[in-house]
């Protein structure tokens, strides 16, 4: 089983971010998550530009997708429409809890064309995303 | 390690609800998690009256809560008041995606003062939910 | 042939309330109903609850529901979800027309969720109803 | 007693139009009522035209008006006027259940100037207008 | 002369919940008001249930209502209907200043159905609502 | 104990204005105000200047305001602003509810940047304010 | 000098409306304006149909037109269109004061494309449009 | 009869301001009311303040009230405040078309509280206010 | 194959309307579109009544509608009613690019009815609606 | 002539897109589009990213440009500002009839800056376009 | 050259409010500002009231404005329409950044009606304000 | 010192812009910023790519960043997000006055990241940026 790992819009700054998203690197999150994947193979996608996300999503040809588009999240109607069209498992991931911020992350139009929606609980997000595509995908 | 799962309005009727919430009875639900969360001991409590949710959130010494407070996620101000004054951990799972239905299930009112929110992953949400609790409660 | 009438918020204190919603009491309404509805057997489930009303519409193996949720009509997600899981025929009535009063009485949640609205007529729109009930359910 | 029974925009079209309105003719419809109406004289009324419609309201001399002004019930408020200003019962009709439809059609202009409105129960929703206005009217 | 005091959704936990609220519990600021009534009776009634409120404010026969209904007091109509309905003298009581809050709680429905509302200061609000009480009815 | 009493817009024709506002006149309301003040020392500021407000404000060095800026309420940022730089107890009072008035009367500017806001008590809510203040500053 | 005054939606009915709208039948309106105009030629087209005032405001060679209509003038484009087209001088005229009236009534489209608009005086407002037709066309 | 003209905001400086508001001074816009007044009495009084605006309101004991208060209009709740006091006829008048202009200018707060608006029609909308106060007070 | 080319609001004034619409008069439209149509048979009905254009639609037995209902398309819903019930192919078009224009002409209520919607072309949007129509039907 | 034909975000998936795009891949569409040209040539751009896209438009200097920005259409002020720079004949399709789609599909931002728009005629607009240009253009 | 400094509502309470704003005093901010100037005059207007800021640009003869009108800045119609009336080099200073502050202070309407706007740079920003009319005009 | 310049969508292309953004090139504001700037060293970074000006903040380790991002500025949450992560100075500079154009161009998403907003002064706006940066940073 292969995982696509997308990481959107300034996510390549963790651990020099707001402290709300936590104190660790892309890269530390990176190493968590494939010591944690174990027999599933993960692929990592780091961009900041919504067109190569975009295209990311529709080249995919991994089992499931595990995207954190940040910024992007709540307003690119263009990677939602790439979502919408792949056939993966998708979970979308925010570190933080969307809810309970600025109103203008309440929505994620993104999450909309996913499976589910993760957010809040930091890196145990992308493990529980990862838990979750390894119960469905065999 | 105790948690708490609460069930809100309409989920004692699960079994019997729209196909997008799944075929599965509460009883199997609850069945299926406390096989799951092991040596994590499980307490539910389900109700359709929004006090008895508030008094739920209020008397609860676990050290997790678990809660899917149904339609009233989206209007319970009351609720949201009581996991606000609570100091558990508090994750909130709802069955189906909530940013792909209707706009008035968009935002979770009660979802905003927990720690994090799980949607759209069916019963593999509380799964995660509660693999998130253990590893953060020990 | 059953029917349960349910009557939520306030409506126990028909009578003693505003102009607008008539002179009679419950009890009269309902002995009117009982009257009207001759061989079809009337059931009353009456509170001021809004977790109870779900569960009376839940538990109902009545043919019909005629319900008049009150105060909650124009805001309970629950009820309405209750409603959307029951096959019985389902009509909602009003005493006073919704249009011409205030904004928020405008829209029902619930008569969103029920095959078909009376509004305004007072008890005149219960008997009708039942009259549709009748016609609809032999 | 003499009721006046006004279809506008499109009404003439049952029979042709979506499955939602049912599958009878306008003729049929008024070949129905008339039966169910027994003393109570059917005169009716059928226009596309909205200011044919406002006149049709302002010159009736019946005791009662049974209207479904299908489009325009929601922006005219013109026709509105008219009801607002005739002494006759008034009972808006839609076969259709407007709360269930789009958002356009929840709010009824025209039945906010009425006595009552009835939504959803097809033809039985005029022939329950009837029975209303015979109970009322002597 | 009696007053009803009553205190709605996570009022029971004052003491426990945030600052902003005081430092004292439910039973103190009963004992406080009951010994600044003096001659005038305190009645309390305390429910987390907005269906319980409803039925208090309906069966009372004090000649006041006291009323904090919380998290309730900013979405329910069906508390507002009650309050409506009742004869007594009737004011709103809300410890913090719901002006300088969360948007969502600057309205209140249920204020807008009672003689006055006092807010933002503690129990000396309560106290104030008390002399009020106390010199308009004798 | 020194407080100021500011009166805004319009308050000055109190006892020419609609009856919802009471049959005093402004001097009327000062004689009760300073009879029932005893110990504690009013000062009145009167004024329909915008600016004026303001500048009492600024001015203050009174223990404690209570302000009613009449129609300056609901859309000053400018005399919010002064109240906000203040430090004396400040409470707002209006006459009437003004939660049962227009919407556009709901909300107070001024009165979230005061310590409380009494509404709909007429005189008694001046001397509930100056209870509070005399037991707040002493 | 010719002036052509348009009466749209229900004015045709002026006498049997509201007494908001004054106690003169549209004849007694018409003989006044005429009696008042004087030298000045009157025309009067009266419609209850959106299209016909369309047409009469394009065939229209008068000097000037007086327009009321109705309750088209809130929301016609249409007809705001034709009068947008017209080189006559154009005064819009409204019986009551459309500011003080139900919010749906403060703006008027078909007002936007007149010259000017005087509302709330009755048939004086008529008679003020017709002075200053002839002030301004000689 | 003696008739107020009170003339807000900016308008002290006509002659000056862009062409929409015309070319005349506000000395010559009050000798064209005068000479045209005839027998009424004019009395003028101008001002930048919103505040003087309020008490030339309040002080005023003509028979009439010709207001203009320029921005003011659109935004003042304590001007309209003293216009609703005032038993006066009251005609607001506008220079321009506010219809046509930018959307803030649509509303009139201090118009909603005139007896009638005359707006579009320059120093004509003046005259036709003097005409009918002359018409209904004498 | 025929198609049916709808006029609707003012456009019987073209030649005569703002510069925006073009120079020329619907005839010469007309005669444009039927010497470009060439084997295809055009059919032309014009009207300013909405309720004709409804009729028009429902009793169109052509292949093909082109429909430019002027200032309707943005309100009318009685047309897309009608347009909604229409088997023929529909094609709309706007001389003037509604989306450059004022906010209410940018959504056309009767163009989503239609297949597809042609909007600031002039006479070629025209030319290229007949272009789709003979691709699509043969 | 010379026409630049650029696709934008996901276009480059026609034929793996939901079935409402049509079934052909952008390279057939692309070959339609050249043999239907015929003299005039076709330029072909398409970029997912939002920025290329905005080059692509400042650095062409084709006669005409057709556009599809797929999802940026309705979002992107960048690439508005970009063709509202330009001076090339503009003209905007869209594969479906967005008006008939989700909300925020009806405005399109960059059709507001275009010469005319074409939706919901699959390929055909495409054609459309390319006539429309070769009529203006020659 | 001379620059007509104006401080409206609070401004000369400088010093004495919230830090947000700087330590430093209005006279402070003058003297540094004069200082600042060197050659070209500076002229200080200082009131909190509106109608005299609106005459104090009505009046000015200055060569440019530097207005900072305080909470006016986000409701004043009247102070913008006296800004647009006058023909001086326009800028308004903010000493806080308005956009990243209260909704209500995102908009400056009598900023729209300056040259320019800067806002968040202290004392800075009158300097660079000064920088800029220098540089301007000679 | 050392400052970056971040020059966003379509600036690339200033001289070939409408009017309102001046006539000059980006090479010729890139010259006169150069020389005013004279000790201050400033780097230059152009893009009319998002995800590139992201790079561009979270990569600079210049003092200051000056920052026109175009038409980004009004939707990039995903810049906005760079900037908060940023602590460089920054100021944000608009060649245009963004509170007198478009309303969707009154709120700038950077600008509420950034310490100032300059807008409306054209290169002066650069100018003054540059002399804040300078007098803040030594």
């Amino acid at each position: 089983m292969r995982i696509l790992v997308i990481s959107g819009a300034n996510l390549n700054k963790l651990g020099q971010r707001e402290k709300i998203y936590g104190d660790f690197t892309l890269d530390e999150l990176k190493n968590q998550l494939t010591a944690y994947a174990g027999a599933a193979e993960l692929e990592f996608f780091t961009s900041n530009m919504e067109g190569e996300i975009i295209e990311a999503v529709q080249s995919c040809d991994a089992d499931a997708i595990i995207i954190n588009a940040g910024g992007y999240s709540h307003t690119s109607v263009a990677i939602a429409d790439a979502l919408a069209m792949s056939t993966a498992l998708k979970i979308e991931v925010h570190l933080t809890n969307i809810y309970s911020r600025e109103p203008y992350r309440h929505f994620s139009v993104t999450g909309s064309k996913c499976d589910g929606v993760i957010t809040g609980l930091g890196i145990d997000g992308y493990k529980a995303a990862i838990d979750v595509i390894k119960r469905r995908i065999k």
